[in-house]
């Protein structure tokens, strides 16, 4: 499926002009992902793969000599933690990721303090502190600077693969991996993410995490989305557009109400009012797209209610105590994908798989 | 002694209704502590289960091979620092803690780079975070921060024990715990803190460490306290209560001179003026409040000199190096009560009992 | 060479008064350097050493288990980085070399949250902080905090091992030894650094690094420098009168052109216009004093470029891609070089060239 190709070999110019869905091939090495810059560079192989990997850590994981065995996988290497952006809870999950499987860390948080004052040009300096790391984990306000920085890399005598933790408003591969193994795990004992149908709730215009979710369920046979919003807040035309594509059914509707019995996942987000530009959330009267206790009785009894967290008031305090609430499960989720991504990164799954399997035995 | 009885079992409501003597119960597990939220918690066993256990790591950390027992100890466990007050001698001193027994910590200092300016609940910030870790050493400038933040999780699927490392003016209890330490090592080989007194001076109506420690110490047999301040910040009301209902004896007097030939140990303090509301600090002469190496003369030759540290000027920087000034030691004592309490928690005290059995054989 | 000496055998007022070169026998141990805080106090056998032992442990580290051996060897230490003056590289480099030898970490960087605020002196803040470690390596803005730290805690009960990681204008002791490793391993094949011409461009007024680097060539024979600057940032006459005491060849000239066909390295500088008192940078066009991809020819087959990085204009991108641009690896010898030197002051050498004589058969 996947070919060697490297960054090496394009330049900066011609791998700008390439469409996204042409990208990722060249993000390999011996044959599978080495850098993890965009959700859409993953196939379905690919995402069984992680979430297989995800649910061998996670059980190797709850016992002590386990977490010996885990924590020797990747000791020998150090990753460094780029954020120029701040995001607590995407630091420490990564953090978290790379201890248990033994990595070291080092971290850059405030750029400020770096020499970038200086004079010094930002691929300067990501070069000067990627020279002590293994694996570069970067977090950029600015969209594609991830990529940029992997193809610099891939152009010296000591390329480093790069996991791109967020850039810009697009791209945050690891949190719709995370999400999609979420689903996966979640439909685990009903023929998994196949056939389910999904409903979007909340700010779809601007939520990364949405964007990317929809794109990737494509690759899963018979799925329904519907996208519930108001009109000013609605999924983008192109969101729709790559899912007529690939021929994948949804609704776009602003009636959340009658589709909460309808469906085996309701995915909450936020109103992100940070990117208003004029005023698009406040003239909205968004608690209408709130889930409450009351819901609950009209929800499915197998669906699961998901939520990338942080939130606000988009759902009532009280829902947390209901098993379907699984929100707070998908942030541990998180650390258990991130580091099935790492370990695949270096080709360590082997190992792991011998382990699991003589642990089942 | 201690009786099974999570804070699970207890609304917060009624939890908050109880005095604070009625509340250690909800902090146990397995017949032991397993939140350290507040000194009165702790008995005189606990405490000597404690002391003795600090010495124990201690004394194998001295080897190379000890060391390497004991960072074995906890290695599959992980610790959250949160400190949403600055604070950087506890939070290396945990820290060290944490590395001797093999944690690995991550954390979270500023808070205002967290997504609580999202706006979400200071409770889904630590419950998300709290995600990624096994154990939460956490200081808050609210007080009972702690407490509310230990009974949420223990509400959950996925409890996790709490340990407080400072929060409002009261509750920091291991400090007040590595004060014993301190008394209890020092009087080692003569009888243990039984039968010894003792005299705060200065600040002793702000200072929490002073406040914490009187009120341990009517845990041991004929100990005497010397309350040594000026009236505008002698000792409350509340604390000479507890004493009293102890029948603890002690003295509140102005007269630290002629207290000084009298005590086993003085425990100096710094005023605390940050907390000032009405000038209480600069309208009095405090220079009488300070130790000298005149009075080096004046104290016992087996009395001790302690102090919580920073200091200003109540210590006269050359009395450093007499043979009596404690509060070195006692800044390294805290790093061994710390691991100790780290130990217990996750009741890996037995491990250490033998590996030390064998060492002294 | 070395004689045991140690700090704690002089008053800090004599020791102000003895004059650089005689200070550092007062930093040795058991016979060799135990702390590290001028590049003077190096001698040619010394640097021999730390460049050996950097290149074994450089190799060592290539195999995984090569890698898990180096971080067995101080696993049972800790260090403190106190970083009270930001440097993101710098930083970055201890921290690594300090996880290739297994070293665990801790840190302050931002001192305005420790203590000192509460008025505690500087003295006291890093014993304090200095009680929970076995190493100290630190970073100030005053020269000679280093070693007045480093003579305080050498009359404690508890001495702990100071590395300077820049103090002042003057002394960064493991960037001048880098870059002796630099030239050491680019000159491997040719018989090392005797004979060689080596240039330096750029500001030699303000660079602490040149002025540390050509006091250490002195050491070695036949060496010839260059320095190329206009006369408004030249070097210093404190530094040519230290060369011509050793008899060193040198010469002074601002005709860049000229030196770049005559020398086999080159070592470029940026001109530090943060020490500016009278505009003396921007009166100066420094722009003869760049490294362009024209130069490329005019220099020799085998001659290198270095700089100690962060760059401006000094040298252009273009030259990175060339054999001779040797910067980049310059940034990953300093962190060889810093492990080596801390194995080198635990005296841990012994257990690196056993497993390298292993390796090696």
């Amino acid at each position: 499926m996947y070919q060697d190709n490297p960054l090496k070999s394009i330049s900066w110019a011609d791998y700008q002009k390439l469409p996204v869905t042409d990208r990722a091939t060249y993000f390999c090495r011996n044959g599978h992902p080495y850098h993890a810059l965009f959700a859409q560079q993953y196939d379905r192989p690919a995402m069984e793969r992680f979430c297989d990997l995800a649910t061998r850590v996670r059980k190797i994981a709850k016992t002590r000599g386990g977490m010996r065995f885990l924590q020797d996988l990747l000791a020998e290497k150090r990753a460094m933690l780029y954020f120029s952006q701040p995001s607590t809870r995407t630091f420490l999950s990564f953090s978290a990721a790379c201890q248990i499987v033994g990595m070291q860390t080092g971290e850059v948080r405030d750029t400020a303090t770096s020499s970038e004052i200086k004079g010094e040009t930002q691929e300067d300096s990501v070069r000067t502190f990627s020279s002590y790391f293994d694996l570069l984990i970067m977090r950029h306000p600015v969209g594609g600077f991830a990529e940029r920085i992997a193809w610099l890399l891939s152009n010296t005598e000591r390329p480093v693969p790069v996991i791109n933790a967020g850039s810009g408003k697009d791209q945050h591969p690891s949190q719709a991996l995370l999400d999609i193994y979420t689903l996966q795990r979640s439909f685990e004992q009903r023929g998994g993410i196949d056939g389910k149908s999904i409903a979007f709730v909340g700010d779809l215009a601007r939520g990364r995490t949405v964007r990317s979710l929809a794109c990737l369920l494509r690759h899963y046979d018979g799925v329904k989305a519907y996208f519930v919003a108001p009109d000013a807040l609605q999924i983008g035309a192109d969101i729709l557009q790559v899912l007529d594509e690939a021929n994948m059914d949804y609704e776009v509707t602003d009636d959340f109400a009658s589709v909460i019995p309808e469906v085996d996942a309701i995915y909450m987000t936020r109103i992100q009012d940070e990117w208003d530009q004029a005023q698009e959330s406040s003239s909205v009267d968004t608690s209408h797209y709130h889930f409450t206790v009351a819901d609950l009785d009209r929800l499915k009894d197998d669906a699961i209610i998901m939520h990338p967290l942080p939130r606000r008031a988009e759902i009532e305090p009280d829902v947390d105590r209901d098993p379907r609430a699984m929100y707070w499960r998908q942030v541990r989720n998180g650390m258990w994908i991130r580091a099935a991504l790492i370990l695949n990164i270096f080709e360590r799954d082997g190992e792991v798989d011998r382990y699991y399997q003589d642990l089942m035995r």
